[in-house]
């Protein structure tokens, strides 16, 4: 069994899925970009496999699409800018795994487009699932999942700390390598800058553990660089930005989740899930989990779930434990293993 | 809603259950053990809480269990000594859910047992779960769970090391603590001593990678004293046994499963699971997580889904991520969240 895909947004994550997936299980037959230079290449030409000769078009049709089992958009990470083309997918029949950061719980900010979302995906037997490794694991599903061996949780607390340095372009832009204080603060402001999941990483935690919030609060603060650094992308003078902090907070009758995300040059990687409850749990990862690599693995199981998935928008909680549900009955093993 | 449940054994683990449940929610309306000195007692001249004048019973009687939505049972290890008790309950109709470690996975140890069971599951729509923390959870769904955020995995990683000093008196028997070297060694041969689940871990985890295993290897060893040591339950002679560590290596044409689980006096108490793919996930939990505490909880959360799992014997990859597939629409928030 093929999988037949579409690409929304041939960018780096794109390409990295493409370049991964075996060509004899899935079969890439649509892609799709808005930029203007990509129009008209192959995705060979734009960096995907050499036998990747799907050319790009800058507009989702609905007799590729169709030909698809299944989509993956990596356009943006705000969930109204996403709508659309989400919207026209689901209706089309078409199953749709996204990197889209609000997509992962769009449910609290923006109710009546999920609703409306929800029903076109519902109508039209497509499912729509936001994904990918911060937010929609590390900082969410993951200790959502941990929380499940936990009784009376009353704290939630996650930290991911990102040595900035060696990422990728765009996101050593949205930390504001480089930048004077002043102008990360505006630009902040803006909301130009920064990490967009937070929100969305307390609000599954809180789903996932049946609290309701009475409040998030978020902060952003820029971390400055104590001496002269530099990347392969920027230069960082002395006294200005090397990445930032962001924290959210998320209340409820029942206990707190606490959020502390830092991106920057000159951090060391980490992650790390603590849950207070019976009993306390704490899971600590050195080295972190690498973003670009993971996220790519969970497009990849976000497609391989994708025909089981029940019609509508669904989160990472609603998706299985794991990729397959296969047994090995009868399987004869060699060994000393039954015996034990 | 209430749930009515019922206990299939009244030992440690399902008097802590129906110590931490609340009885608003959870109504107990069944206890069964079969040990003589507990018939006609109440679950509350047990230990449990004080409102519990539900008296035990030698036997699982139909009119009983088919009050119950659901039945805790936490009485064996082995699938063939489970296996009777959950035919009937499965039957009835009622959910199970079970602590006992072959039910874990028995498709490949028992596979006529595990298809008759399921058959019969199916035909009642009522689900039969193995669950708890190991294994259940720290060495087999956590890791799988893991795995979703890597591709092209090669090996997976297992080890946990408990400090048995800290553990009910059953653990530190089934341990070994005390004897003689020589009487470990014929106890362990005889299948009386040591851990079982690292076996049905392993498939776990193989059957969430989608590996089919060509052979399972375990191994299982004394750890010595090195001078006199205690515990509340048993006096370990300098040259006895303080514990033992227990090996599992299982291979795949994909590549390579190992689990060592370590349980003894002076040992320190560590998780950790290490996933070699892209990217390569290493989480640790320094101090461990207490097995008791997390298998009650992990027993719980099985209770809590057991409504919406589709019928038949089921596994811990069967099961929901999370618990709760609440959507929280249309709450109102207070904080600065949704700006940013």
């Amino acid at each position: 069994m093929t999988v037949r895909f579409g690409l929304l947004g041939v960018g780096s994550i794109g390409l990295s899925l493409v370049n991964k997936l075996d060509p004899k299980s899935y079969e890439l037959v649509c892609a799709v970009d808005t930029d203007p230079s990509k129009a008209g290449k192959t995705v060979r030409d734009l960096g995907g496999p050499p036998e990747s000769d799907v050319e790009v078009v800058q507009a989702l049709r609905r007799e590729a699409a169709t030909a698809c089992d299944v989509f993956v958009q990596t356009t943006t990470s705000r969930f109204e800018s996403a709508y659309q083309d989400l919207v026209k997918l689901a209706s089309w029949g078409c199953d749709v795994v996204s990197t889209c950061e609000e997509l992962s719980y769009p449910f609290l900010k923006y109710p009546e487009l999920s609703s409306a979302l929800h029903s076109v995906a519902q109508d039209s037997d497509s499912s729509v699932l936001g994904t990918g490794i911060n937010p929609g694991f590390l900082m969410d599903a993951l200790p959502s999942f941990l929380s499940t061996a936990c009784s009376d949780v009353t704290a939630v607390n996650v930290t991911r700390r990102v040595d900035a340095s060696r990422r990728r372009e765009p996101l050593q832009r949205k930390v504001g390598l480089g930048l004077a204080p002043e102008t990360f603060k505006q630009m902040a402001e803006d909301g130009r800058l920064g990490h967009v999941g937070l929100f969305e990483s307390c609000a599954l935690v809180a789903d996932s553990l049946g609290w309701s919030l009475s409040r998030i609060d978020q902060n952003i603060e820029p971390l400055l660089a104590e001496r002269d650094m530099r990347t392969n992308y920027f230069k960082i003078p002395k006294g200005c930005v090397r990445g930032l902090r962001q924290t959210a907070v998320a209340k409820s009758d029942a206990g707190e989740i606490s959020m502390c995300l830092e991106m920057a040059v000159g951090t060391i990687d980490l992650d790390e899930v603590r849950i207070e409850g019976q009993p306390t749990i704490r899971y600590r990862a050195e080295g972190g989990v690498h973003g670009d690599a993971a996220t790519v693995s969970r497009l990849i199981y976000g497609m391989d779930v994708a025909p089981v998935l029940a019609p509508g928008l669904l989160t990472v909680l609603d998706i299985p434990t794991s990729r397959s549900l296969r047994r090995q009955k009868g399987v004869r093993l060699e060994g000393n293993a039954s015996r034990l």
